[in-house]
């Protein structure tokens, strides 16, 4: 059978966006989960299912490239593709359209399976992975990855909040990137948009810990600048990631 | 012209949730100020255009009652009605009801109009409230009032965040439910679910402030409890509240 996407419409609300009037990086992803939470729902392999089976789908990788931020009352089209899969990894994609079918975003993910007790990566049943019809690879995906930190630029401290903690137990990764954008400051995010951004997440982060977000502003033109972000929990790597960002100028917004 | 309610439909997503797979109080805020907003763009009196006028609508106090909590992926209305008004505050219910008609949640709030410049309340203009068809009321209600502190039982910082940040420039008062209840931790917000809650803001918190976040629970009977929240920055309140809880039972739930 041939793969199929899966696609839902969408109406922003006013609490789904920032004080710039347009949705968050961390809320864009939520929005992008809801059509992957829904295609799993219809083709009844919903989170709470998988989780009675003692598993749990955790996201390893994403890479997001931006085109305009959803804005305040727009209504979007959301589209996802499980498009390929091997043994330990599926390979996800993500759109959002505007009415006029303008592509306003678009992410590739990488999805791992976790065992819930000894929350380590396990090999994909075919019964998980055959209701989404994916193409089955050999292969793993060589994507590029977020480079370390060579200076703290900012660093700010979060503690784990109940509302932080997902189906999996542990910290959602879209709750890393308030850590990690937060940090670096309201003048910062009013100022600058973002246009792409590439996360790894190497450890979960679970209820009672405390974790250090650090970010790197780098300057790359007149207009434009990268940052390089890690979360650690005592010294140990959660998540990595890298930014860039455009000068936020009134043409590029409307 | 005879008083009008406002209502819409909405669906619940996953990202609206929590642990427990139901909407947070703080959300559940947000859902019910969804339809205030939506009314507020249908008369053309939008937040933005408020705003322009160097006004905001700021909310001194939320009365809650809750029966059931709305659960992800379910199909709620929301319903608004500008009750009455006097020269100062605005009077608002809000009601969500499931698609049998059933209430869920019902709340009173207390509304008032801030000078962006000088952060003080200001009388509102004729044509801000007009278009709601609220009636005229010369008295100014009474309503109960959260009770201080007697100990501090649980106590927690908080760091203003961008995402905290509203249209106003101060943490819009949603994010206070956030601060006052995860105080509470994990293993409470598990065990128990919230049945009503009384809120009285004091005072705005801006960017770049610390607060804290202090309560107190009391065991009112074998399966209830009482909890009282503050908070302050640099020892000034903010705001404080009062919510009776109940044991989380499967048969509340389904």
């Amino acid at each position: 059978m041939e793969s199929k996407g899966f696609s839902e419409k969408h109406r922003v609300t006013y609490y789904e966006t920032d004080m710039n009037g347009t949705v968050g990086l961390g809320r864009l992803v939520d929005l992008m989960m809801l059509s992957c939470n829904d295609q799993s729902d219809a083709v009844g392999l919903s989170s709470e299912k998988v989780n009675q089976m003692g598993l749990g789908w955790i996201v390893t990788q994403n890479m997001i490239d931006i085109k305009r931020l959803p804005r305040r009352n727009e209504t979007i089209y959301i589209t996802t593709h499980a498009k390929s899969y091997n043994r330990y990894f599926c390979y996800r994609d993500f759109w959002i359209h505007d009415i006029r079918k303008q592509e306003l975003a678009h992410m590739h993910t990488v999805f791992a399976l976790m065992d819930q007790n000894e929350r380590k990566i396990v090999r994909i049943p075919e019964n998980l992975i055959e209701p989404y019809h994916s193409e089955y690879a050999t292969k793993i995906e060589r994507l590029p990855l977020p480079k370390e930190l060579e200076r703290i630029d900012r660093q700010k401290e979060y503690e784990v909040r109940f509302w932080d903690i997902d189906i999996n137990q542990h910290v959602n990764n879209v709750h890393y990137f308030e850590w990690m954008l937060d940090a670096l400051d309201l003048d910062f995010l009013i100022k600058y948009q973002p246009v792409s951004m590439n996360i790894e997440y190497k450890k979960e982060i679970r209820y009672g810990q405390k974790a250090v977000s650090q970010a790197q502003i780098t300057m790359t033109g007149v207009e434009t600048v990268k940052t390089f972000h890690e979360i650690k929990v005592n010294d140990e790597l959660s998540c990595r990631a890298v930014c860039d960002w455009k000068l936020r100028k009134e043409e590029w917004i409307i």
